[in-house]
């Protein structure tokens, strides 16, 4: 809205002609500083309700996982219930649930295996250990722990060991 | 520095002398016109900046709490490894170890567990159940299952037996 008035203004003809109304000169001029303290106002609100918004938004984004997590709390502290009288079943079969809950609520804020088939790949793997093997140079033979990716973002890389 | 502009300007005394210097009028218009301009563009840009900001604030947020329950994951595999393995008292310390590491990130988030020892408080508390007892009416008297609050935000409330 603001965008497409300026724009307006500047097709705007500016006559330099001294036969030019006084009268138009200083409604123009008027008109502009008057736009002027508008956009000035609008962009300094805009600035304030951004500052408390971005501040929303990051409690919010960490609330929906924790949110999430709870029942997984839950669960383990039944488990460890579990544990306590020892009903050995009931605590395998608790972790076991613990473990899926976790997984998908991680899943569900985009967390994904690194892969780990194939050649060693510097941007996803960190190889801990060189072995010599029959495979091809640079085979993934064993991961020693799991690699984990957010979107496009690394979180941490899978550790490895390599045919040499 | 943009508003303290428009405030000089807004002190700026605005002459309707007919005498006036069309020259003049024509360079504070002019002048108006190009600050009008930049604030303008200027708050395109920040509009901009703070849509690309808020995406990565959200993306970052939930990262770190991610970040933080990797070991949790690890240590729960591991668990259900040593259940595989019927080593019990493996699964047992490996659940425990979960539950205190999944608890500590919980609380580096905020988490607080809601307090249930006094009355029953609706703000805090869902009363599930109510039995006649020699305490104060209102006086809970068992949690059925744990509440939760994230800084002020009860995220969940405590499920509680009161008193009649």
């Amino acid at each position: 809205m603001t965008d497409e008035s300026v724009e307006q203004e500047q097709t705007h003809e500016l006559p330099r002609d001294e036969a030019v109304d006084v009268d138009t000169l200083i409604a123009e001029r008027d008109e502009y500083l008057d736009h002027l303290r508008r956009v000035a106002a609008d962009f300094e609100n805009y600035r304030k309700r951004t500052a408390r918004e971005q501040e929303n938004l990051v409690a919010r984004a960490a609330e929906r996982l924790v949110r999430e997590l709870l029942p997984v709390l839950d669960d383990l502290e039944r488990a460890l219930e579990a544990a306590e009288e020892h009903e050995e079943a009931k605590l395998e079969e608790g972790v076991r649930l613990v473990h899926r809950r976790l997984e998908e609520a991680l899943r569900k804020e985009g967390l994904e295996e690194v892969p780990t088939d194939g050649l060693f790949d510097p941007h996803l793997h960190e190889a801990l250990l060189a072995q010599p093997a029959e495979a091809e140079s640079g085979t993934i033979l064993e991961v020693l722990q799991k690699g984990y990716r957010l979107g496009d973002r690394v979180v941490r890389p899978a550790r490895v060991m390599v045919a040499e």
